[in-house]
């Protein structure tokens, strides 16, 4: 078995379902994959003021220490999360943002950025309160870390389910604009480029 | 100011909402008290099939190990969170249960039980889901380590605003049942007794 360990942080502001996501992502890969994960989430005094953020480790090995600084993915729903939460992010990591909630401003040297209108896409399909479940199939999609089948898995055993059939179709949703993204960009020849990748 | 360090358990099935439970618990500590929380879900082989469980510790001080052992609080709201997690329990400790879906079959000595039907509550309120929620008000009260204040505002925070009042009405329904169940303890002059205190 390939080794593997990788810090994601995911944050937005209260209410958009970063909780959920981040176990969605967790589950995703201890349950299918044999491996382990870990999501840690602390209310210091830094949580005040309606800002969420989680975090998860994914490994292939146990977990011993839980926290994560320096994320390898960010996964970023809000401008606060962004300005707080990008300069932690590892050389060579993967930015995730919601497009029309984040704008970049000073562009981090050595990272890739991908980003997705999770909240439009998730109003298209009825229900604004999905905009996390977009985000995670969009993230899977771009990231490449997991694999699909498990983490759509993941999503449907971690929501209610009456909420099911929703909350996989904001999945597919994000996972087919990401898989898109990723096939033009692979067109265009500049997959492995550092910079600005939105699907605008 | 008063020390406190309290370990929290919340166990049940997917889907059920364990881990948005545990976030506002850890919410209420750190945003309104003043003091420290840190939530942590380990998704390792044991969580495969359908069962969920998080961790809160709150805590007056930073908090360096964030993993529960023994709790001194469990929460559980299915029959197989009860029998795996029940014998971890501090003695002394408290343990609060969805009472329709956990049948308590050798009552943990030193114990103090307290049961809510929180999905008939959830129900009556027109959404099953809020359970978790409806569980959060009757832990808040059953419990009293935490302001209901703080604990009702963690709840607003947590939810997309389409949700909040629907969420608010399950954490007063849960609240109202503990305070009434306490109440009623107290006047049987029972309530430091150790034993199954469910109101039927």
């Amino acid at each position: 078995m390939q080794r593997m360990l990788k810090e994601i942080r995911i944050a937005g502001f209260g209410g958009q379902g970063v909780i959920l996501a981040a176990a969605v992502i967790g589950k995703a890969e201890a349950i299918f994959h044999g491996g382990y994960a870990c999501m840690t989430q602390s209310f210091g005094p830094e949580a005040r003021g309606g800002s969420s953020s989680a975090q998860v480790i994914l490994s292939s090995d146990p977990i011993l220490y839980p926290y994560v600084t320096h994320p390898d993915i960010l996964v970023v729903m809000s401008q606060e999360a962004y300005t707080r939460f990008s300069p932690q992010l590892k050389p060579g990591g993967i930015l995730v943002i919601e497009q029309e909630l984040v704008r970049i401003d000073k562009m981090p040297s050595n990272v890739r950025v991908y980003g997705v209108p999770a909240t439009r896409l998730a109003e298209e399909i009825g229900k604004k309160v999905v905009l996390n479940i977009v985000m995670v199939g969009f993230f899977g999609a771009v990231t490449n870390i997991l694999d699909p089948d498990s983490l759509r898995k993941a999503v449907a055993d971690s929501v209610p389910p009456a909420m099911q059939a929703l909350n996989l179709k904001a999945f597919d949703k994000g996972f087919a604009y990401g898989s898109e993204l990723m096939e033009r960009l692979k067109e265009n020849g500049d997959h492995e480029d550092v910079g600005v990748l939105e699907a605008v």
